[in-house]
């Protein structure tokens, strides 16, 4: 008798018999973890193909971010914890999922992350960009154990896993958002020479904040991009509209944060007066603006209100160049409270008293000095310094002594104490009621205020994209729904604001279905580095719905930016600069999509020559992929070996940096040509750099002798020879002495 | 008649004519330029052998600082600016020094700026370690031009710059203190994995910056350190009294503050009662040490004095448990003064006047729930609820009204109201001027404990570098004044604490007469960056006066430690990656001497491999140099064309780390060994960090190929392949899996 092992178990999400599968398209097993805070991390996992990614979505609003990716994802069967509660299996079940109820144990993140890196081989998840994302991980985990152990096999063809948790903008990641210096500059050298800084030129603090928000997130729908484009435009077209409302919105309050302290009960007197004095200023915003102005324009100006009651109210109860705080008293204006004007009345009848008394005494005793004054121990007193003390006259009662003089009262003057001290005090508590339900009053306006101070901001920032359109020369991007970048004349928009000279313009032709892949070669310091990340820059800035730094530019949307530029050592948490270097290419590598762009600056630099260049060679080749298209790929590059993949691969071409070498000096063009090169002058930068001549000439020998033996050697792919532009004459190639 | 144009300017100190020149020895001409803050910029050029360096001397104390570099490098000329004030230049000439005045402009800092980097050919003076030394590069500025000037020509020779701005302690630049994580991590992950981090176990915050102060300062006597050793030893070999004197001081108030709020008036009373229980304790510290404790131990305890004033003085003047702040009141002991224990007599009494009254009030109108209150406004007052008022007697004067409740005041009431907040009020003003005498007295014993807090912060240092070294097994260095470094079992004290399994210790020879330089090639991630590290680390720690993580250490005193080892860029302001690798390695050059410590990482990684190899090659036959010794030299490097310098350069040996490679996998041994390798293993990373697997085969078909290249080439240096250890039964060699 033959025994029968069970070798697999056939279920919905893991069959992978061609003959029981139907028509093309992948056969998902979903798994689903639950998250804390009514989130789930989903997995999917195409046993058939190997194909294995995360996504996540919310448990909110009957699990409708959840249903989307089912539906976009079609899974055949879900697999949840078993001790699993709520409607979560139901909903699925409506959807046409096999549910499957499976140990809670697989769904352990630890477990499940472990588990995976066996799989993959690997230390870490972190080149798959799904490092910290626990219940994705935890997901992950359990489908692959499911599938193992339903297959009775270890897969092996399953090696590797994506991240797709979905987002409706474009994701540019914590290394990006550094690399490219969005926010904040890499050297940490404060706030200055960052995207930011440069677009930043909003009026108001909400406009501020709102500015920084589109920079974080692009949108990557083509209508919602055109319509900000739109709005920017109209700002840009119209300058004296444009200065019109930035020089009234230049003296709007924060009026969002006083909102906030307004529903705090915190809101000082002087925030009301300024949040008045801004809320007035509406009527002049909205008239500024005709019928015909561009559709989230005109949204904005609708959600503004006049905010009658406020100004009525505010200007009622609060004096004109108020106190910042309300416990300094004098903020309710005259005519607001009948009984705190008669408080005030008295408190005043009684200072006045005190002056005429001070007088009279003078008069009475001769004194000339003498005068009267208040402290908080003793309350008022009559001060006679020492040379006058003869003149005291018997009634005076001895308070207080001091160096140079006698403190005295008299009963008057205690009577009219206590009359002005209780009239002043119950003045204190009188105004300071008021105010509190003042403030309690404008409390009910609160999302009114907040929704104008979100239409202010949003006006802001198309004024302010329009400003710096106008200022810096920018042009209105064409937004696409296709795999090109066309740029014509691009500038970085950072180092152009710090340049001494003008900054030399580039252009740009990538096509996911074309030119996919630039390979930059050519000197340092040539502008490699500033080329490749003005591209992302624009890309980025146009998916913000701003103008670019470019004569003309066509965006095919992006969906996301990757870029690899360089790292520090981590060195106590154990990684060294090479492996930061490979997590962060394998996390492209994993991730990058048709729709992204990824920019690669010198791949393999830490590793030897051999094992580098190897490296270098396979990514091109694996991001140019056996497909009709494949991510835009801005590749820089000193292995020159690559240079023959423009032979070999479709979608592949050459770019260099143009650089004028009279032999003696070296005069870097900045200009990006076709083509590729041979020279990086290396040693050049290292004597600019201050190394000593010494060791620049023995390495320009060195250099010479080994140039020598490689040209000497066996066959090589022909290659472009520098190309020089020769002429300056017409202005289009200037010769740009900065450094970079 | 032949017309004759001068042709040479002959001056003492621009002297060139060897006939005119006495014996050996450089003939330096000397400029001065003045700084704000009465300190002066020094330059110093020998016209003859285009040495050249700048250096900067005090003001103060007649020059002296100033003098001792004169005499240090006796100048035979200085000139200093026509308009220059002051005595210096009398002082100049009573050293025999010809002092000449030369026009102002010519020290102006930016002109001499440029005048430099023209002289040199840079864009920059960060590569000679000069930037922002606006004085002595003003200074070396006007040396050149007046060189220029008399020699009547541009002087060729003079090709670069050193700073030799003096310092009695090692010199760790900015750049080194964060290569080398010693108060700061690199990736700003906060400061757990930094050198000061497990260094730092002080028990006082007096301790805990005389640490970091140590630390960022390392001594450069042998005097100085041994005297530091050997009270660090003296910690370690008495442990009970180590833990002793760390329980004691555990209870330390931060002595030194409190002494600073104390001259600043601002001390509250529970810092007073702190800092009395804190000088308490000094008797228990002295007790601890016999009379043949080590000098370093003794000092400090000399410097500690016994505070009997303080102690008893505010012993006497402050309560037990005091508040925080001197305006909550209640601080001044009973018995202190008698004024205030009358006042505070008469507040208690008219408070139980209070209490009392209630109760009579109470029985007297038959509402049980009558009370008397105070508050700010209305003083005290009587509070009867809605239901009870039928009950209130006619007397009863309203003075306000609540929602459920009335307030009245009687004549009684408001007469013993006046007495009470009279006394109360008196006794505030009375004790808040004590107090203030108080501190005022304390003023005059500030020197003396700072003096105290100075001893505990050196008591305290002392005591947990001997606590550190007996916890992580550290060993005591021996300090020479020689050029060797030799480390047996050295680990990286920071890895080391962090790593899941025993570290592997590394052993270290280097002679700067001897193996001078140490070229490590090998696998990524075997551990040569950490290696280094720790090499850099143990000279530091030894001069700090630490015991090292080593079973033996000889360290021959490092002047100053040079690290490079990976950057960022500085995008905006124009440099680089490829610039500031070069920047940082020019300054090593300029800047480095025999007594130096220099650690080099993959020196010419970011440009062509040609460049590249060229410029590291260059770099390590200048730090080799042509006489009989040089800096202490750790260069790591991918470029494995370098290892046939061990042939060719006398003080070079190449180094690297084992690798047990099966095959099918690769271990790091982590243990460096002589010889050199040709495999980097890159692609074996790259596939660790998560890289497809489709692009990892690829390049390690690629690399394959491209060896079988590269070795049916030319003839080659001989070179050592790759050795394994194999004997792991010895334990010597442990496999380390853990990365890096």
């Amino acid at each position: 008798v033959v025994k029968r092992d069970v070798t697999r178990v056939v279920t919905p999400g893991t069959l992978i018999d061609s003959s029981m599968l139907g028509s093309a398209g992948a056969q998902y097993l979903m798994a689903v973890a639950p998250d804390r805070k009514d989130t789930f991390g989903l997995a999917f996992l195409d046993v058939s193909t190997g194909e294995f990614f995360i996504s996540s979505g919310s448990g909110g609003r009957d699990y409708a971010d959840l249903v989307s990716e089912v539906v976009r994802y079609r899974p055949t069967e879900a697999i949840i914890p078993e001790s699993l509660q709520g409607g979560l299996p139901g909903r699925l079940e409506t959807l046409g999922v096999t549910v499957s109820r499976y140990r809670d144990d697989a769904f352990d993140p630890d477990a499940a992350y472990a588990r995976l890196c066996e799989q993959f081989g690997t230390t870490t998840l972190e080149g798959y960009g799904c490092e910290g994302l626990t219940a994705p991980v935890a997901a992950a985990g359990a489908a692959l154990r499911y599938a193992q152990e339903t297959q009775q096999s270890s897969l092996p063809h399953i090696s590797g896993i994506a991240s797709r948790i979905p987002t409706g903008n474009m994701v540019l990641d914590a290394i990006t958002l550094r690399n490219l210096e969005i926010t904040t500059s890499i050297r940490g050298s404060g706030d200055g020479n960052t995207l930011l800084s440069v677009l930043d030129t909003t009026e108001t603090s909400m406009g501020s904040r709102t500015m920084r928000s589109f920079l974080i997130s692009p949108l990557i729908g083509k209508t919602a991009i055109d319509e900000r484009l739109d709005a920017v435009e109209h700002f840009f077209d119209h300058a004296l509209e444009r200065q019109e409302l930035r020089s009234i919105l230049g003296d709007f309050s924060d009026i969002e944060r006083i909102a906030g302290r307004i529903a705090y009960g915190n809101a000082g007197p002087r925030d009301l007066a300024t949040l008045k004095e801004s809320l007035e200023c509406i009527p002049d915003v909205k008239s500024l603006f005709s019928d015909d102005a561009p559709l989230l324009v005109r949204e904005a100006l609708d959600a503004m209100s006049d905010h009658a009651g406020v100004i009525d109210l505010v200007g009622r109860a609060i004096v004109d160049d108020p106190p910042a705080l309300a416990k300094s008293g004098g903020m309710i204006r005259e005519g607001f409270n009948r009984k705190l004007d008669e408080l005030r009345h008295l408190a005043t009848t009684g200072k006045n008293w005190i002056a005429e008394f001070q007088q009279q005494e003078r008069e009475r005793t001769g004194i000339k000095s003498l005068k009267v004054g208040y402290n908080r121990v003793f309350g008022y007193y009559i001060e006679v310094t020492k040379p006058n003390l003869h003149l005291v006259p018997p009634e005076y009662e001895r308070r207080q002594t001091l160096a140079n003089a006698e403190r005295y009262t008299i009963p008057d003057l205690r009577e009219k104490e206590a009359m002005i001290a209780t009239a002043e005090e119950r003045l204190a508590a009188l105004e300071a009621e008021l105010y509190t339900e003042l403030v309690r009053t404008l409390a009910a306006h609160v999302p009114d205020l907040q929704a104008t101070a979100r239409a202010v901001g949003l006006l802001d920032v198309y004024a302010a994209l329009g400003e710096v359109a106008a200022r810096y020369g920018y042009s209105r991007p064409v937004i696409e729904e296709s795999g090109r970048i066309i740029i014509r004349d691009g500038r970085h928009p950072v180092v152009e604001r710090h340049l001494p000279v003008p900054f030399v313009p580039n252009d740009t032709e990538l096509d996911a279905a074309g030119d996919q892949i630039m390979i930059i070669t050519g000197a340092n310091m040539a502008g490699k580095s500033t080329y490749m990340r003005a591209v992302a820059l624009c890309c980025i800035m146009a998916q913000m719905g701003s103008f670019v730094p470019a004569r003309h530019a066509t965006i095919g949307i992006v969906d996301r930016v990757f870029t690899r530029v360089g790292a520090f050592d981590d060195l106590a948490s154990g990684q060294s600069t090479f492996m930061v270097e490979m997590l962060e290419l394998a996390n492209i590598l994993n991730n990058a999509t048709p729709q992204s762009l990824v920019v690669l600056d010198e791949i393999g630099r830490g590793t030897s020559t051999l094992d580098g260049c190897s490296i270098a060679r396979a990514v091109v080749e694996f991001l140019h992929g056996k497909a009709v298209a494949g991510s835009r790929t801005l590749f820089a590059t000193h292995f020159h070996d690559l240079i023959d993949l423009e032979g070999s691969l479709a979608r592949v071409k050459n770019f260099h940096f143009a650089v004028k070498d009279t032999g003696s000096d070296v005069v870097f063009l900045r200009k990006i040509i076709p083509g590729a090169t041979d020279r990086s002058y290396g040693v050049h930068v290292a004597r600019l750099a201050g190394i000593p001549k010494k060791v620049t000439d023995r390495a320009m020998k060195l250099l010479k002798e080994a140039s020598g033996r490689e040209f000497s050697g066996g066959p090589r792919a022909p290659r472009y020879t520098q190309m020089l532009l020769v002429d300056p004459g017409e202005g289009v190639v200037e010769e740009n002495p900065a450094v970079r």
